[in-house]
């Protein structure tokens, strides 16, 4: 049966979500807060870049997005590291054929409301701000352009409105709410490297990272030749966004640690003076979901750090595994939503750590002699058994295996990639052809 | 010089820091939410227990508030534990003359509203509810009883509003506010054992505890004869408050649990009904202030669980360390707000943990043997060693050790009870008089 379903934020997964339940036949009344951004000025804004990886595809494909945002994605084979003297490491992602797939947040959000309003039984209402909601009617009032309120009583809530959720601020007074936001030490900056007459400066299809320890400088292409850019400093401390406030110290300190990159930036000082500096959180909290009238979805209920590239792909998930859910329980949402917040809260936890472990390996492990090492013979067993090996970064970018289940094996993995990285002569093994045997013959992969 | 202070909240931490304020001659107005509850029939709300100790007596002694209290206070010199067989255990807090004291949380707080009250200077607002803040004016806006908004600009506003503090709540958008509430298993249902005549019915010295594993009850004397019981049971699965809800269930639950308490409480039925179950929080947050503007104090920054008896004297703590700031920093609020942080959170952070473990102590291990022989050394290193060995439950209740300090010792401590537990004949050796010089000739408290 129909429902009259309330989406409260139309950014990248409450426009997902909308297409999906406007696929499905509902009646969907979607509420953003800012104007719509298919008629704002982005190139004037802020555009930070999404890796879309399989999780994120299958999501895409599901309401038949899929396709269109492939056109505006560029393919990331690999990470390309840049050393400090300007040298260049290429590792690739995965497997021949395998890739992250950058895409702007704006353009990505566009195609998105643009899918979702192609339904009748879609409406989009932009300068709506979510103000409070009753639980139990259920219904949200809203703060509209001329400051006049109103209210609208529906059948479900979801609330899509990302890290600072106003629908889970109302649900945190809630008797045994568990609710938690921390901030990590390091705060970002957007900046960006310029096409040169339409052509790219860095090759297209990478990653690129520099990483020094306490801090890190990544590129992700664009269609249009440019690259976005993300400088990650503690917000504190030594080389903190606190001290680099002066044109001299700014400019001394990329020509420190970022030479190569300073010379693709002319603009600079200004970008850096222009664009805001953000806080990196992670929130956590538990139920996700109120009887059979409220559910948080993507980073409303867990929004993560992004050195994994997973905090869209997650939410996208969370569509996914809702439209699973939503064949197999029917009209049942109280069922539907206890087995949701049930079986998706570990992999939301799951994937909050693991990114957070890929902060310490972006921004310094990547740069060490021993890790790339260790990523060789990872990539020497992922190989040699496909089948039986698949590395966790593979795992979570390039299979829709549940995070939890991605933490779990990956600990196994690193026990025998410890094993085999303290082996003698392992790398000449590999190169010689010799490692399918060794590792046969000791039994270290188990059938 | 004196400042224009604001107080949101008018419990017992705001009661006592604006005793303290007002004695250091600032102008201070408190907002309270709620009616003076000096005018409130408090025979009909719930009379939750506290437990002074030391640092409560400290700070209530510092704003001269201390001897009032005592005239109200029930000592209490030991645990008595029930056994499910109506057997009683008598375990002593500390040395002869040491003990934790009962006393009622409204008979609390009306002398320390009244205690205020006496200064010119102190002005109590009750039904205040606070709407809002502006941190950086700074100024409070608040709700008054015919649905008026009245807006308060000051120099200082200080957070004592608890656990769900309105004050916190405003700081909680700022970036870089770190923020967490965590419920516990278990909520709590507030009984009482009336007096028979005017007679106490158990001994009155003692906090009572029926520990049942999972679940629990403790009565508190009231210096009418009566005790406050307060039961403690998980809120959902088995033997939970979800599962009580017949008479039958209930009647059966104490009959099979708390046999003994039973007889004494004839209306059990009565009160299960009509009393509310209510949730156990942990809050934790960081920072705790803005600016020279505003601070958070007590439950507000650090609500505990209730099992170490310290949430109040926590709070009381703040105050007393707050006036010593005040001493060394005079005007300097900003170095006084960042120093009463810095040093504060670790011990705030320490009691938190202390009070989950030892809510594990009194509902499960207190009924258990081998405990029972640990605590028996343990008292034994105490009386035989006094100025070398102090047990953690001494150091946090009857000293001013910073907790941190006292988990730091507390955790050596473990290590040299482990030890002991295991040496043979022990008890034999403490009772025959020979531990003194078993401990010194094996070199186990070190000089």
């Amino acid at each position: 049966m129909s429902k009259k379903v309330t989406i409260v934020g139309a950014g990248l997964v409450g426009s997902l979500l909308a297409a999906l339940l406007g696929k499905r036949g509902h009646s969907v009344d979607i509420f953003e807060r800012r104007p719509d951004i298919r008629k704002a000025d982005i190139s004037a804004g802020k555009s930070i870049n999404m890796a879309c990886s399989t999780r994120g595809w299958k999501a895409l494909d599901l309401v038949g997005a899929g396709d269109k945002v492939r056109e505006a994605a560029i393919a990331m084979n690999g990470r390309m590291m840049h050393g400090i003297n300007e040298s260049l490491t290429f590792q690739p992602y995965g497997k021949e054929g395998e890739a992250i797939y950058s895409i702007s947040r704006a353009g990505l959000n566009q195609i998105l409301i643009d899918h979702a309003d192609q339904f009748d039984n879609v409406n989009f209402h932009f300068n709506h701000k979510c103000l409070d909601l009753d639980l139990d009617t259920p219904s949200a009032t809203f703060e509209i352009s001329n400051g006049d309120h109103k209210e609208v009583t529906t059948d479900l809530i979801f609330g899509t409105d990302g890290a600072f959720s106003a629908v889970r601020s109302v649900m945190q007074k809630l008797k045994h709410f568990n609710f938690s936001q921390e901030y990590i030490s390091h705060d970002y900056k957007e900046l960006s490297i310029d096409s040169n007459d339409g052509q790219f400066q860095m090759d297209k299809h990478a990653l690129h990272i520099w990483p020094r320890g306490s801090h890190m400088l990544i590129a992700l292409p664009n269609p249009d030749g440019s690259f976005t850019c993300t400088l990650f400093l503690p917000y504190e401390g030594g080389n903190s966004f606190e001290q680099l406030n002066s044109e001299t110290e700014i400019r001394r300190f990329f020509e420190d640690k970022f030479p190569d990159a300073l010379k693709l930036i002319p603009n600079l000082i200004e970008l850096f003076n222009e664009n805001p500096t953000s806080p990196l959180v992670i929130v956590r909290c538990f139920p996700w979901t109120y009887e059979d009238k409220v559910a948080l979805i993507g980073d409303a209920s867990h929004a993560i750090v992004p050195f994994y590239g997973q905090g869209m792909n997650a939410g996208f998930e969370d569509v996914s595994i809702l439209d699973e859910l939503m064949t197999k329980h029917g009209e049942d949402w109280n069922s539907l939503f206890l087995e949701f917040q049930a079986t998706r809260k570990p992999d939301a936890d799951a994937i909050a750590d693991l990114a957070l472990k890929n902060f310490i390996e972006m921004r310094d492990l990547v740069g060490q002699e021993w890790f790339l090492k260790r990523k060789k013979i990872e990539r020497a067993l992922y190989e040699t058994f496909p089948g039986k090996f698949i590395p966790q970064y593979s795992m979570v970018s390039f299979t829709n295996t549940p995070y939890s289940e991605a933490v779990r094996i990956g600990n196994q993995q690193d026990l025998i990639l410890d094993r085999l990285a303290e082996t003698e002569n392992i790398l000449e093994l590999i190169e010689q052809g010799n490692f399918k045997s060794f590792i046969e013959s000791n039994n270290i992969i188990q059938n």
